[in-house]
């Protein structure tokens, strides 16, 4: 079965309806080992909104990526991987919980025909969704969380459980995600609470904060991922306000002083030895990236890079 | 008591944190006739969303604004009407109804202190808050509804009922608008179905398409405005989409093709005779509004006609 | 067979890889009535590029659209007409003449199928490619050109007989054009040479300034064009400089002072008894168009109207 | 001597350093007509800034211009007249008064040698530069504004006399302006003072609000206009907040409610019989123009059409 | 008494209009510790301007940042501090001297009741006024100027002494800068003169260059900045042109080749031991920033360090 | 023979027609040691376009350029070569090989005098053509390729043989590179084929991925370089998306994970001991540079350092 994208050295990239990295709509979903799709919900968002735009955004950008990855043994991921764009979750704009509900229908449909469901969102509650999804199939998950906020908060305004800025401490709440396996990298900033960063820790998780990821080295970091999810199915989540907003100006809530994209590509080029059975990329909203699109195309390349780590995963 | 705007002719329109028209901010209802209340929601919002910053946006292109208005016997607005800036409703981003809960008990407060409220959008779904809040000091208004859309559709997506598409139907089955008073004004562009123009009709209000508008001839319309009415309690709602793109482009849902903005002025300049309870402007979404910024610009200027409105029949 | 577009009170607009009006893509050509296509070239553009852009943009604000037109007896013109979205014509960025080639091949696949091309630019030079194909099919054709310029130019540049200037010429001279079935509407602004109208006289064409046209009346001019082109096979051609730029800042060569959207649109519905076989929407460079892209919305609308005018024509 | 613009159908627009409509650099003031001339100064701007860069931005988009003017017979502009770009005056930003008469200077320069001045701004206070240095050569002149603000003021900020608000104050009291062969044309908006307008017929201008002029039709306004000069040595300015935002957002001081760009042209192309010694085209501001950079486009235009209009009464 | 900013986990940052880190507005100064005041003059702007509107644009980020600081042991900010927000000092555009006036007699109120004064520019010549107030009330100050140009030019266009590039020439002259505990840290870039940077060492500034800095290291570097200022009363600048383009497009003089956002606050982060008696971040044109407004994100970052910097010094 | 820039201390930057630094026009090349020429073609662009706007935008923000470089012992660059801005090569837009043809001649008016050519792009395309009319004068040329992709496909759409991606091949197999002296610097990201890089070693050419050049060091590998061109006739080639999209977002096709600004200039200020003979900078798309121009200016600053390169070597 032909799963290859369209080929950019012949038929130009801005020919045709843009799907993520120009392969092929989803229609099989039994011939598919990973489907990329589309979170457009951002309900959850505290502040910025427009991330529901995000999904086509990084579409239209990852046109620009190619199939071979020269950080992996020049691997060809859609050799490797049978991958399609499967299209996105259909949400309810202005219904948190109900937005929850669609996407992890959508996603569940993908992880239960064994398909690794690749989220571009979206604010960061989807995850939660996906996490709830992937969990029914695979139980509880190690979780790698790339983000300069922990969002392991506990309420929001008026006292909501899901937004943005809960989901990863509603994760361990509800069992789908094992804190003794999870990892939250990249945490930087002003606080609200002094107990903002012992919160993730008082969960299980453990942290390193973008300076301590400094400290250790980058593929000391990449390392440290990996040893914490022991082989335990993982989901990736990579928050694009782990890099500093000079690289991507168009997310819900920039931190200032964060890595460049050449220090985050490193270290996703670096991670070895993870059972990754779901992952995404978040918080990208185009309305505020500029007319380069740097934010949605650093979102392409990184979900590329998971989906290189995952056939080189598989490859071995 | 002084409720005078700082005068832009001793500093500069740029100096100092920006309330609407420069107004001090409110502290004692009891001293107003009139506030200004940012109701920054768009959790309403079935597309293009941002209209959260909408209120903050129209404040600061209102500095450009002067307070006496030559299209009323220069009328000096603040010297007639106890005007200030009352700030923003809280809302509950993503959780609609929560959002309409906050913004009614919001401008309750003002109504039921005596003072009209000025609501400055968000997404058209607010509407329906201010409309329960002033019904209740007032009862059952006339509508008066500058809008492309009727917005009287009955469910969104997952048969939502709240939601920025379908506020005027809702007011009707609430009985807070007397539609045989009520008027909508501008509705063009295409349908989703044949009923969307008849749903109007059938719930009772009186429609004018803006072809009809300019058959009609603008003053004529200000008249029949006026005579719907008939001098009941009345609110007016103003959807920013009501003008062509050219002059709006700032909006959730533009409608090419509409009057412009001079049309649109020359409409509201020529209503008379209009009790007005309350008004607001909405679905401002200031990061599609380019630089120039010229839709918050032109809703500060549409909310100054309707306080000249409202000082005008007040100075009578 | 079911080629409705995806229901925007079902699923949000933003959600999915956006086709035109969210038509499902073309699969079966003998299926079909009208097909939307992609003429993704700016290789013949003088000044403003991007318009190679200009086709996925137009599909993006083109959700926007709802498939019933109340401008024309309410129909639905999707219940009408079998329509679908083609894809793109895979153009050779920089080679102008193979552009050419491959957009007539494209097109001329539709066409000889029996379905109306209707062709979203790209600059002004593909519309010749597309004449060459329907007029294979449909013999010499009526155009209808609504555009600021002429393009009736004979050289650009080097002495290049093709480019964005020169394609109207061509048309007569290869005999796909009948000029004395043709007319172009909307010309104004200043001159290379005093010959830039009479150049399209000297051709055959009836030619009106947008000066002239007002002076004849919106729908006097309406009913002039279905009269010039006499019930022969025509194919209507929108350049987006017809408009003030104003109302369309995202094209290749804005001219100052032309008609509003409301009036084009007023036009274009008044159109009736033209026999259309095939039609574009040409010069949008979105990159020029803010970020409200109104140039977009416009020009997805004018092409919304195309289509009725189409539907309105085969219903009768 | 040849003083022809580069000509764009054989050297592309984008090519060169932009002069005004491709005019070659004035080397010789004997040799020419009419020059233009920038005026890059904002130290007069009481809100927005930056029309320091309005020059160069008019000239960039000057080049889409052509040099025969069908409006006025197709008259070939740059065969009539001998034009050329003289380049900008020096300023020396942050020093009002320093600018005045850095402008004045080179204006004169210009007048001096009989070369009429053709000025592009700059902030609204240059005219008053402008003015000295034109009526030191002909006497106190008549005075043609085009502006939605009168700019009669008699004072800003810490009492400060020279401003954008106050060169038609100061230049009747430096008798350099005839009141009662000037005119001002298209003032509208809210007002400072009940005294806004009058002041300027108090000071003897003639004064026209946007309204007046609509209920006197655009053609009788021209012809006003060349009546109320009656031949005298005449100065025209055009504000470019003459028209409404959706037709020049790139201004200092937008202005709701204005004419179409269309209207504003139709205006400039009726003027007839008027002894032109001078104009300019003022406060472009591109920082606010967005990507199409509409507002130099039409600025450029309304400049063309004033050389138009000399070369014209040259002609005749 | 409650200087607490609003809490952004009860009420969302989009409420409300924006102060400073959602502070109180200032109502009286006996209570403060320190107050941020907005000084809007790019009068002194040799190149790009826009700065007037810096302020607020930077009070607009700022509500994106939290109380408590991580870097420096988890204090809160605001518990150690009474801080408010004192609005903008009222300044005379296009009068730079009258500029620097109003300036100094804003912050001197500050100032002068013991209120450390936390300005936001504005140009940089508005340090001087700064310098002049605070150096009234403690006398010669010791200078921290970060910046990517030293500013220590003797005059500008015409010979005017005051402008952004002559700030610190000045302050030695006046005496109002003792230089000998001075220093000017990250100057790069091309020269005017070969004495650019040596004109500050005559002066007796100790410079270091971008390379320098880096060279000697960054925590080195706030050590050598602490050793130099001695524990006399310090004026610390922040010219955001110090950071790289990328982080800061939006100002007025952008140069090349700087260090990163991260890189600038490690090095805030890392003072200590300095008796800060005023401070100011400036040259910010929101204009020129882009829709992800980043580089006011990072100009509200830095000025919320220099205040923990404050909190912390104070909380020994 | 005064050839010195405009003096930016005298006369502001945005006052004049602004060419590259401010330097004069040429009018008599034998008088040249250097010149700059721009070269606005966009032919070969296969993604997205609009390089042809490229020379202008650096020339503009150009103007913040100072002569000296303090980076070379303080050498003023116009002091030791005698430059000039000589305009721009006339292109044939959309006629790809016409483009060359035409860049080729202009560029050997100026080699063939004696006169080092600096490119300024452009898509890189362009540099084949400098190429050729260079290595008519100087032989087989030593190639320094800064880039993030290798250029040395073989074909492009349609087997097209000239376009952006396929340069630095042709120029091998015409003889007038000789890659035995050449190297490419900076490679990185994903690939069509696994022969992407392989095929530049193929073709001889040495290379280094941007990894590899921050494995070797920055100054390490300024010393190769030199060592690789070994004396010989050099021509240097910066493609601006060597550099991250944070730093130069305006380019064609942008690689995400590059060398910062600082680290590009680092490495260009400390080549030494090259033969250089022509240089160019390439692929600068201003329309999505975002409003700093921060892409520009960085490609400015490029070009003043090569010139400085050049200075130096011939101070020496």
């Amino acid at each position: 079965m032909s799963v290859l994208p369209t080929d950019s050295l012949e038929t130009p990239r801005f020919c045709g309806v843009p799907t993520f990295m120009r392969l092929p709509m989803a229609t099989d979903l039994s011939q598919l080992d990973a489907a990329i799709i589309g979170l457009p919900s951002d309900s959850g968002a505290p502040f910025r909104t427009g991330a529901r735009f995000g999904p086509n955004a990084v579409r239209a950008m990852s046109t620009m990526l190619r199939p071979i990855n020269p950080y992996r043994n020049d691997i060809n991921v859609f050799d490797t991987l049978r991958c399609a764009d499967a299209g996105d979750a259909p949400v309810v704009p202005g219904y948190e919980e109900e937005c929850l509900a669609r996407i992890e229908q959508a996603v569940y449909a993908l992880s239960s025909a064994g398909v690794v469901p690749c989220g571009i969102g979206g604010d960061h509650s989807i995850t939660l969704a996906e996490l709830r999804a992937v969990a029914k199939v695979h139980g509880p998950l190690a979780l790698v969380q790339f983000d300069s906020h922990s969002d392991t908060w506990d309420k929001y305004f008026a006292d909501k459980r899901y937004s943005a800025g809960t989901p990863f401490r509603r994760a361990v709440e509800e069992d789908i995600v094992d804190p003794a396996y999870s990892i939250q990298v990249g945490l930087r900033g002003s606080l609200f609470r002094t107990s903002d960063i012992t919160q993730s820790l008082d969960l299980g998780y453990e942290v390193f904060t973008t300076d301590q990821m400094f400290e250790l080295g980058i593929k000391q970091m990449a390392q440290r991922i990996a040893e914490r999810t022991a082989g335990r199915p993982t989901f990736i989540t990579f928050d694009m306000d782990f890099v500093d907003p000079a690289f991507a100006p168009g997310v819900q809530t920039p931190e200032a002083g964060g890595p460049s994209a050449r220090e985050a590509l490193l270290l996703l080029r670096a991670l070895k030895g993870i059972n990754m059975v779901g992952c995404d990329v978040t918080e990208i909203s185009p309305m505020y990236d500029g007319p380069g699109q740097i934010t949605s195309l650093l979102g392409a390349t990184v979900m590329a890079e998971l989906l290189a780590l995952l056939a080189s995963e598989r490859a071995v």
